[in-house]
């Protein structure tokens, strides 16, 4: 009954913020020449490509996990796509880029309120659109690392937290035209190694933190045990959508359908393929085998690593900053998993770590003044001086602080009020069934899944 | 001996056609500009989304029912966009948009013969690329429906009745010029909630109905029993598919480059989330459980009920045509499978209810002068008063009967000469073995699928 | 130890060329115009949409054979997206579009320097993204073929021989400029059904044949014996995927926006349903049951036998194509495996055989000047007669010589060196769990995969 009442009122307050809310009218060019227009279509297939990556991520995160759990993954990337996209459209965006506001928040635009937007370069249809997709990549970062033993309320609040708060403050920062792009040396970062991945790999290190390991995980000696994730094909068919799709991330980001694309694209599949590379040969030499996730997740790392410095690093430079991604997220993974960090599906080390390795590879390799770097050859590789490479670390810096201080105060007040961690008996029935009432793989596939639930309390079939 | 004689006589009947047949010789710009240019590039990359759709019915149909139908499900699908994609260009594409005719059934340009056609906004080879990948849909949304117990053969024809004949009646009568948009208020469906989405729904209704239910979905009180999928995870995959597919199937509606596309975008993206939000609070205050298949449905509801209006509806009027399609869909479900109809995917309450609700909610919310609604806040609840919204009753009334009538027609002459349903013994069996004559997973992966043929006549291995 | 001697002298070696490497300093136009930018911008998505096909041949791959080499599978694809891309940027394109070198092989242009490389009609980097989307294709193919027994060493080596050398080699002779397209009736192969497909279907029958069948493949009696694939949904969702990437990989072939993008994808849809239906109709009357693999292969064929002929056959010619392809796939799928070659896949037939069918049908059915002929109604039975059919028995005998001369010595090679095939003892184990260190699938799901290791030296868990 309280359930229902509560549904009502949400309606109503809905309706109501309906009738009194602004009606959307454009301020955008009444006869755009064909440029403008073949912008924003550009535009507008890259973001689609960006949403597609959602079922990457479900994908991975999914293959890397056990099957008992894989009904509430799926579920998670569902709502980041539905709950996540509106609470960035009601307040998300507007604190990232709203009109009004200062360098550090933005104000105005809520609920895409279109007064006050430039649409000079895109309208802010296509615009919105585009960022959209990338707030909803944010969150699922995090739901990776916090995978097989986190509550769905808990899920759903923080999930809310990021994607209306902390990812689009530090967009403000940067691409909201905040301090961060007010630098004597503006930070580099063009698609968001930093202000993306970053900011989902850091908070999925506290979460994973504050959640602590899977049971099972760390013996009675305390080594960690091998959790096997139930499905290599899922991660890497997720590899490949991830892939695909930041054709959408990278080139997308800048914006406009210009030469740029290409290029952009060139260092995003070399650096894609030098770190899958050597993610490989790293995680051969130290266990012996060429490790297929491992190699998924190389991909992953050399997509992180350029995607700060995609407009900016020649091709040469995308494959150093992917190939020492790729080798970086193999010691990254071993080493959280030694201190205890229980991260399924290695997101802290793919996005987290590789995401400040990819910005500071902007200060050591970029060579073009692209992507918000301003001068050529800024890299100190090549002759910059340490002016690029310092912002690239104040900027890593700055969020990682900001990132871990607000999401470990939202995890912790999920955990003194909702609770962040399901009961240890449903963690070892899996979250399927006593989350969302039914198992993710029907008994005529996977009949053990039943047994998983033996114990626990049968879900009534009410539907 | 006798099916080697009808392939032969097949060939020989096409290659008479063929030789006879029409050249193709096109009416296009001989020297076009690049907008031109660039609509046709447009429309030829949403239709390839389009095209994408038909992995996503595939994979959600394949995920919400039981493994031993599996390859069944995935063999229609295939043949949906061969088949099916062949009829279309053959017949249903003249019946739909033929030069001649009149304002119930078109005529005219048979085998995609140019003659005719006009090309000044797009390409005919465009146009029927897109439209084709349309009409693939159409027929799709029926098979889930009547998954698990229908004969390959009988599928095989009914599909072809619809693709041929059913669909392209009703595209004839509102984007092929029909009376429907010569209609005082003209019908307002841009991208076929009604036209392509009601009709799969309604034929899918009268298809459940005239199969009756499956084996075991009925107690021996009468009362429904759940069914379970077998795969959570392809459904949620299939709905992003679907999903992303859907930016080419409305924007790509518009038919033209222009800056409309991004504005229908972000109605299509609203409204998939709040249908998903929707759908996930109201079966989870009704059960007790977010439950996930029905989360993905609700995705889906609420992108069917914005197809009508994605050009016409504001953001707001996009969330509350998603939202409420989001709410509907989960009822529908309920109390069509506490009628008796046994719809193992939802595809009449997704398709055909919320395709009805997504038509009217243009009479409710229509604020733009767009996508066939000609004049400015035509909704009832924006002062439009009752005109658009009788149009709109009008046309989803229109459809529902022709389609019944026409797809039940057609089911009952396919019950009373190559049979419907299949045997007693097939079904319990699955469909795979006998119909197709081999499982759909290897005895690597689901070894108790060989118990499921188990008395069934064993497939002999001819090939 | 020595292997991370071997790592480092490859990072130091690396690191040399890239400091001594050339700059990235492009010859594009200054000022280009909308044309220009929407050129790049189309072939960029077009290049998406080939990448992509990568997931597409892993999913068919890993669907058509069995459980225990699922991660091997998924590995060799993520392999041939880096390793094979790296080998292909370094050298291959070099070898196929160097502005220096000859009409057999091309030199210069090395590591993608620019300098020389004409960039009028598109850039550099778009060119590269789209070809080496090409040349992951070639690799990949073959790897079907010799699935579930090859060492993962063996991979690697001939993987790279492929797209550095052999793959590029072929393309020097036509799209590169070389001697099939100086004929004095050239060559008509727009998109490869030769360069491309048959390359790897003729490496892949040399692979098969040097390796010899899987163990169990042939009973005592000499007979074949059917090894079910283990999953059907990812063989139809792995031929959905490839589907809409040949619309990429076909119109993007015309390297420009333009109207004939529209004409060639319309062919395209044509062939792949006719195959489809075609191949389904042929083993329901050679098997009796209209079987779903080879549904799916029949699509493969037809969209394999339009790729040379999609911009100079027009529809029906396009049906023909198809339809015919449809028919010879099974023919050949079943031809082979009489003859003792264990395709797991049927790669031969549908890339090779299809392929050599599909230029061939060029010289039949050409009616358009396009795509590489240079003549109308060039085609035997449009009045052409023989002198574009010869030329395409020239291409297509050419091809198959080199290929087949140049890789069986790099198997043999490669057998007499570190060998080609796995163990008896791994072989029956599967792939993943020896020659990567884990199972594709985990315990919760397939509980099997453990028994198939048994007696197998167990993996030890380092990481």
């Amino acid at each position: 009954m309280r359930r229902k009442l509560v549904v009502a009122a949400t309606l109503v307050g809905l309706a109501t913020v309906g009738m009194a809310g602004p009606a959307w009218a454009f301020d955008r060019p009444a006869e755009p020449d064909t440029q403008y227009i073949l912008d924003n279509i550009f535009v507008f297939f890259a973001a689609v490509l960006v949403l597609f990556m959602q079922a990457g991520f479900a994908l991975v995160e999914a293959g890397l996990t056990r099957a008992k759990s894989v009904a509430n993954i799926m579920m998670k990337n569902l709502m980041d796509m539905s709950a996540g996209v509106l609470a960035f459209a009601a307040v998300g965006f507007s604190i990232a880029y709203g009109p009004e506001g200062n360098s550090f928040f933005g104000l105005g635009g809520w609920f895409l309120d279109p007064a006050g937007f430039d649409e000079s370069s895109l309208t802010l249809a296509t615009n919105f659109l585009f960022q959209a997709a990338f707030a909803a990549t944010a969150a699922t970062i995090v739901s990776g690392a916090m995978a097989e033993r986190t509550k769905f309320k808990a899920y759903f609040l923080y999930s809310f937290a990021i994607t209306a708060f902390i990812y689009p403050v530090v967009v403000r920062w940067m691409w909201g035209g905040g301090w961060l792009s007010q630098l004597e040396v503006p930070f580099g970062d063009f698609a968001g190694s930093t202000i993306v991945h970053s900011v989902g790999g850091w908070a999925a290190l506290m979460g994973a933190l504050i959640l602590g390991p899977r049971l099972g995980k760390y013996g009675a000696d305390g080594k960690p045990r091998a959790i096997p994730g139930h499905s290599i094909p899922f991660v890497v068919l997720g590899v490949f959508i991830l892939f695909i799709g930041w054709f959408g991330f990278n080139p997308g980001s800048e914006l406009a359908a210009d030469l740029a694309v290409g290029d952009i694209a060139v260092t995003t599949l070399i650096a894609a393929a030098t770190g899958a590379v050597a993610a490989t040969l790293t995680i051969w030499v130290r266990s012996g085998y060429p490790d297929v996730g491992m190699a998924a997740n190389g991909m992953l790392a050399g997509l992180v690593s350029i995607t700060a410095g995609c407009g900016a690093l020649d091709n040469w430079g995308a494959m150093w900053a992917g190939l020492i991604g790729g080798v970086i997220v193999v010691l990254s993974v071993q080493l959280l998993e030694r201190r205890r960090v229980d991260d399924p599906v290695g997101a802290v080390s793919v996005h987290g770590v590789c995401g400040a390795w990819g910005t500071l590879a902007v200060g050591l390799f970029a060579t073009k003044a692209d992507g918000f770097v301003a001068t050529e050859d800024a890299g100190l590789f090549y002759g910059g001086g340490l002016g690029q490479l310092g912002t690239q670390a104040i900027g890593v810096l700055a969020v990682f602080l900001f990132v871990t201080i607000a999401s470990g105060l939202v995890f912790l007040l999920i955990r003194a009020t909702v609770g962040l961690r399901v009961s240890e008996e449903e963690e070892i029935a899996g979250l399927d069934v006593l989350e969302h009432g039914a198992p993710g793989y029907g008994p005529d596939v996977v009949p053990t899944m039943d047994t998983a639930v033996r114990g626990a309390p049968r879900v009534p079939a009410k539907v």
